[in-house]
């Protein structure tokens, strides 16, 4: 049996997101700054890609950018939104994904900014007293903090930091890629300067993503080249990615609370049995708090064993069963996870990150924690 | 009929192309970070495809970046070449894409660089001999030259420029989006330290690139974030692209110079009738130079005419004719050529790009042809 429980590292695409993409590979194939009958059918269906994305995040077209991905978005959003904004302090904080955190320490580096990072207690919660503390005295920060943490799925308040960053003057980028295809974004109402998608984390293509900006806080582009983009990004689009990630996010708001309630299911029955068969598991960060993680995350902390340790994942791997140790965009890295040792997470204990989509079923839970009942038995 | 003359904008995807990529929108799904199977099959496939991409190019693979299109890499090289080298000096010329020369300009405005133009004459040539003077005065300088001009087909000598680079301690940076695939690139001999492709120049997929950085002039990332691309891109690959870059390559390469041959006779059948044809016909740049111009383009400048004045482009649309009248990625903006304008181009004649691939056909030119015959009779 294959189980795949990464779906916060990537997830299998909607075979509705592929029919989308089709007819771009195979006949409509010209390039969407071309004035020419070629050029303009694709210009449409960019266009109403575009449309289509801002309708759903209750945003303008105007406000919405193509990219290659969440990390560019995020690139942009920070470097962009710093140096347009002659912004010279930004606050963010020790968990947030590596697209957020280096891009900020290179900043730092360059001199541009002077970083403060959050402090987070044992199970990676923020406190937006000190929070209010930093904005108080750096009035024209910038504000980083996720949506939702991709490894233990604690949420984040956007509306309650937002607020903050208003009355404060801040811009407040939030990396979203998440909880974009899987929690509503009312962007008219949500006090956020700029968020950000990566298409595969929601079935949709690797390569695709956008960034959107709030109107009255526009920046410069990142990338230089031809008009692109509203002029915001140069270079020819990755039409059968833009194609894709707003047919993924048209679909996963048809049903999202449909596939919420299902992947929650999985989740919680997940909880449950592991409370139930392995003695000693404990849970990472807010994840086995339904309503303050991520339902696609669960972040589970297994007692010391010596036939496991730095192998679990290996030999879960054996069983046919795909979870992740870390974060999902480094965990062929061997350095480990930044986010469970800002948590202080014993290093004795084995963590493994299940990540949860619509195609899993009771069934793969059932077996996962069979096959980890085993390993763990193997010991005692 | 429907004629596509608009290759150097972007080419259709090649079959075989599309076929590669199939089954990593289909079942391969996993993320390459990922240590499980799903990841590790696909992480294969990325390094194979990095492999295959060295070997042509006589590259190593850890000299290859797969980026989101050649804008990117171009931007990549530029900025990240200035900052890891500490250099405050760049060369570069009036008729480079706008992916280089807006990226030099911001470097300039930022007050990162001093940006030196070379002069072009009436036909798009610069002057080795300005550049060495540049180069004399100037140690230390980025040169960025494109191996050839997109809009008038212009080839650079690559190995000349060079060698006056090496001689001076330059970083020579090419934007070689228009010949990858097309031309071969021999990197142990070459003396450049860094190119480009994008995959949709030669029947790839939009949204893929990669970039050639000489293994001794290392840079530093642009996009930050995971460790993917040896932690020279941050963001989860763009497989399909990547998969897809690689495999238009190998096609390309397959049969070079019968490819070369075919599209080399369309081009001379353009030129011989639309000379014979089409009175007081001109041709922009070195572009009817069959020897020192891409085989894929021919930049065509026509008579006065009252009745396709600004005209002309949409009055080949309608005939069914996809054709271009300025660079390839900006097609869309009304602001003109900037190729063109470095020419001094007569202003009352209109200018017209045709490039082709081999999927083009002698019909689709005596089609062409016919049509313009009759556009440029109405007025006599």
């Amino acid at each position: 049996m294959k189980v795949y429980f990464d779906n916060a590292a990537t997830t299998a695409m909607d075979d509705r997101v592929i029919e989308a993409m089709l007819p771009f590979m195979k006949s409509h194939f010209g390039n969407p700054s071309s004035v020419h009958s070629h050029g303009r059918e694709v210009r449409n269906a960019i266009e109403k890609s575009r449309k289509k994305v801002a309708e759903l995040l209750n945003a303008t077209p105007a406000e919405i950018f193509f990219t290659s991905g969440g990390t560019e978005a995020d690139n942009t959003a920070l470097v962009c939104g710093v140096e347009t904004h002659g912004i010279t302090h930004a606050i963010s904080s020790p968990i947030e994904h590596h697209a957020v955190l280096h891009t900020l320490e290179v900043l730092e580096k360059k001199g541009q900014i002077k970083l403060s990072l959050l402090d987070v207690n044992s199970k990676g919660e923020i406190d937006l007293g000190q929070l209010e503390e930093l904005l108080k005295a750096n009035p024209n920060s910038l504000v980083s903090l996720m949506h939702a943490n991709n490894e233990i799925g604690n949420l984040n308040d956007l509306e309650k930091i937002g607020e903050l960053a208003r009355e404060y003057g801040a811009f407040f980028h939030s990396d979203t890629v998440q909880t974009m295809g899987h929690y509503a974004h009312d962007l008219k109402n949500l006090p956020v300067d700029a968020i950000v998608a990566g298409g595969h984390k929601f079935h949709g293509p690797k390569g695709s993503g956008f960034l959107y900006v709030r109107k009255d806080k526009k920046i410069h582009p990142f990338i230089h080249g031809g008009a692109q983009e509203r002029n915001m990004r140069g270079g020819t689009e990755n039409v059968i990615g833009i194609i894709g990630i707003a047919k993924a996010l048209e679909l996963a708001y048809e049903d999202m609370a449909g596939h919420k309630a299902q992947v929650e299911k999985v989740k919680k029955h997940f909880i449950e049995k592991l409370t139930a068969e392995i003695p000693g598991v404990e849970f990472n960060g807010l994840s086995a708090d339904l309503d303050k993680s991520l339902y696609t995350v669960l972040n589970v902390s297994l007692p010391p064993s010596e036939a496991n340790r730095g192998m679990l994942l290996f030999n879960l791997d054996l069983e046919g069963i795909s979870a992740s140790g870390g974060s999902a965009c480094s965990s062929g890295a061997t350095v480990g996870s930044h986010v469970l040792r800002a948590l202080n997470h014993n290093p004795e204990r084995d963590s493994v990150r299940f990540s949860f989509s619509r195609f899993n079923t009771l069934e793969d839970v059932d077996y996962t924690i069979g096959k980890l009942k085993e390993l763990y038995t193997v010991e005692v």
